[in-house]
């Protein structure tokens, strides 16, 4: 149950009227004071009614971010607003790893040529081997910032795991969430007390439910700039990396408020197959798009198999143009 | 290993060659006599080597199927070519079920008012449960003769255990043989000694070499006219009645040759995600799409939560168009 | 909704009320005349009223298996009791495939020396592929027949689609369906009609619910005598060849009335993993044990890589029956 | 490729090495100094060639865990000797959640009156809700430290985010990785610097490749007390929580060289079925056995229906204990 209190009740009044009925304090800029309790509760409890000015009974634990409570939250990314009535799909390309300056400038160059906005590269990998290739750290992190610098890119990076969770929201525009880490509940709470948009991947054993109420973690701390990310799950058929889950796109758009953005390049982890898939992401009328390209794959020294070289992502974002505007949207 | 056996070769010799290798003859109107061996089989066997003109080893036992053979097959309904070189999309609409003359007639009249050419309904169906309505059987596939007949319509309905399989090849158009029933031995040889388009479904619990594989047992019975349909898998998300594989959709579009059709309805099983995963499946550029549609889905007897009404599946097909335009395709 | 009708009703009558409200009639010797409802039918019909002598209402269409009905239901094996109060547990051993005379009949005498009762044994082979060996068809079943007469054992065979239903139900002592034939209507019909006991098999992509229902199948239409076989689930993870459920069969003892065989040969794939599953099996306090063994695994022409030699068949069968004890059962 | 290298290699010059061949050093004390380098490596590189007493070419990346490499590691609890080849099964009960003193300690009293030395109690739990009870956190842990005070068992419990995972480490006998952070790097670098015995749980989602790789990153971190758990995985069957997967367990057994650990209770989520799966569990011939119990279930703040009551958990471990001696194992 989402509780409105009434403007007259003070951060520390709904800290004990919280404390009373189990409840979370979502404290909003310019918004009330809000209580967030189980979803179990379907009645208002006593103690609050004399405070509370509405309220909303809630089906599960998908409470802020379902669209029963606010129809769409929109997402700020420089000046572009992402949201599902706003007409826009960001698409968001670059390669799996940070690697050397030269590489990463590569990309950026050739987002800057195709008039893409939002570069993508991971610093902190996290491989299931303690024997490849960990990402650059930090010192990637570094090359990222100067990046956006000289090329006024928006970046989005990943974090991994708590321990560097903090450089990341300092210095990416968008922080993602990486599927392995989706339960992190230190990422998600710091995420949740900063400002910063947040692009939370599904983990690829995490259902539906799970993944909307990780990121009920983050919106609940006080975030509401939270995009989910299908990257595909696994599942029996492994032919292919992962399977993407759209009818699950089509669930959370049903049921959510919240920007979907679509991961074509982990979903399939074949090159041959991204193009395709890429343009069935875009014809489902979501907010974003992320697709893997690398100066030369064949090297690439994590995912080498699913980047898409740079003539064939130009391909495939020119073919994606049509297809936005026959959903009614704008790539930008 | 697929061997082409020379000209002068008869079908008495073949068999005769097929027998001391442990392979399969493939008798084709006006093309050559073939063998197929098991694919484990990577050198031509010395007893056949006078005989042959050429051989194909193959990875897997995919093998009539498999593109390394031949680029690209070709399915004809009516005038109608599909392949994945021939720029057509074939939209196939109608009821779940045969449920009474009113209702397959308004169904029929939908689709001619679209100018949509192929009329999906099914007579014999493989509910899981024996206390839910089974189908209207033989009574239902005289009434879809009579909507050919009537309407000028092609029929595609389901045959779902070996019983009726001859009743229904008499009968349809396109002979569909349901999720449920992909490895059945008996549908697959007896549409393979047919002369009728076939499209197989893919078994929700099948993996995509057993997919291939089933439509293998119909190529090497003879027919060629086989089409694959991805209906969704099963999965742990439950969310959505099953997961539409489109990675697996791009899989058989590298490595196969064999047209495909998407079924949406199946995989969603649920009205509102339907026409957004149409659009999604024809940006994919295949061959062919299926969506259910009913007169009245909350009466319907099969399948009524999946259903589009009539408006929702006209503004659903409109709506089609600019995208299968997009990835250079025509929706017939 | 399961209605006993009074003794007074006869089938003429039965069968005009079933048409009434849309039920089966079941008819069982010595039994009542009972009317089987869809489930979701939760109170009696007015027109049932004055003809009914009790009824049940049931969560699901698990309705004449479920153990809110019949708490135990007993399958008749030789002079064996099976069922799970009867401390009988089944040992049912043999090849994956009748290869030979020389082969079959060296597994019997396996059998014989150890006490077994059960043979098992392919002839109609549901093979994913059409170029492997497709077992040896009724030629096969006569040499089981055969093997019956000279050793006096129990058979079991598989029948995996309706061309040969009939000559399966004549000549095995236990029928068995094989997983990929679970949803088959035809087997499950003609098993119905039949009074052999019937192992039916857990698709491998089939959900608990699914695969009772297709139980109900055959004891709606008046065979009693089914036995439910888990056999290995298609999971994500492919190390192994599918993943045995005994999750599964904990909640099938819970809440179904039949009697459970497990089949860990297929679940695991692989000989080294075989007798551990199978001493996990007998400790889950089970019905019957479905392993494969081979005189000579390397040779065998399916499944070569699960079926045991001899002499690790022999070991394992020895070591389950210290297990069984501890679980208060006799190995039969 | 795992590399002994020669005595006279001192640390620095092995890190040296290391850095040359993309290798990570492992210290061990009274073990040679070993460098790990990625498997894909198959021939001994020319630098390392003077100074490498003796190398070890490896399939994939699961190495220091492989049998290939050494054929049994052993983790030691208390006086306990853990190992595929030491005969012991470590029995391991208690709550899902620390919830209060009271609670606590009835847990305990039920340890030491069946003769159990380990308690398993969490602090820290990853809800997969924020609404939901998250644990009583560093508190709880507190009481845990008291409880070995006074009753003299081992604790065990879990690290779920690294924020906290050094008082975990300080405080627990046997430290819990859970199976949502299975892939946390820095929990596992920080348990790989301990030398605390480590329980790693699997993923629900996890493939047994991945698991084993967690695994090696503790072990490449240097602390060899590695346990591994299997508690269920997510397939489509979802009337039990989680499916068990004892197929894999055959897998580890034969490919890995760690001891393994059961957890019956979260794969079954039902108390019904936890009994007779913990039977099947020791029947494997593991080392550890997992189940919760709570003095009064109904009540549990966390997994209220799959935790068993005291009388049913004292039933379940005394019928374990024939079965565990009909596989040469005592329950410790």
């Amino acid at each position: 149950m989402i509780v409105h209190l009434k403007p007259t009740i003070g951060q520390q009044q709904a800290e004990y009227l919280a404390a009373q009925t189990q409840s979370i304090v979502l404290l909003q800029e310019g918004g009330p004071v809000v209580l967030i309790t189980p979803s179990a509760l379907k009645t208002l409890p006593a103690v609050l009614e004399p405070h509370t000015e509405a309220f909303f009974s809630m089906d599960s634990d998908i409470q802020l971010a379902s669209n029963q409570y606010v129809g769409e939250r929109i997402v700020k990314v420089g000046n572009v607003l992402l949201g599902k009535d706003q007409g826009n799909t960001l698409m968001i390309g670059g390669p799996c790893s940070v690697e050397s300056w030269e590489q990463i400038s590569a990309s950026a160059q050739l987002m800057v040529s195709l008039g893409i906005t939002t570069l993508r590269a991971g610093c902190y990998k996290p491989r299931t081997s303690p024997y490849s290739f960990q990402g650059l750290g930090y010192e990637g992190l570094l090359m990222l910032a100067k990046i956006r610098e000289e090329y006024g890119l928006h970046i989005i990076t990943e974090v991994k795991d708590s321990s560097h969770v903090h450089e990341v929201i300092a210095l990416a525009d968008i922080v993602q969430i990486g599927a392995k880490a989706m339960y992190d509940h230190s990422i998600l709470r710091a995420c949740g007390k900063s400002n910063k948009p947040v692009l939370l991947k599904r983990g690829f054993g995490s259902n539906l439910q799970e993944f909307v109420q990780a990121a009920e973690f983050i919106l609940s701390g006080g975030n509401a700039q939270v995009m989910l990310c299908e990257r595909g799950i696994r599942t029996f058929e492994q032919k292919t990396r992962f399977t993407l889950d759209l009818c699950g796109v089509a669930y959370l758009r049903e049921y959510t408020n919240l920007p979907i953005v679509l991961d074509p390049s982990h979903a399939m982890g074949y090159r041959y197959g991204v193009s395709s898939l890429a343009r069935a992401c875009v014809a489902m009328g979501v907010e974003g798009l992320l697709v893997e390209t690398h100066p030369n794959p064949q090297v690439a020294m994590s995912d080498a198999s699913q980047q898409l070289n740079h003539p064939q992502f130009t391909e495939m974002f020119h073919s994606l143009k049509p297809i936005a505007a026959a959903v009614g949207r704008t790539l930008v």
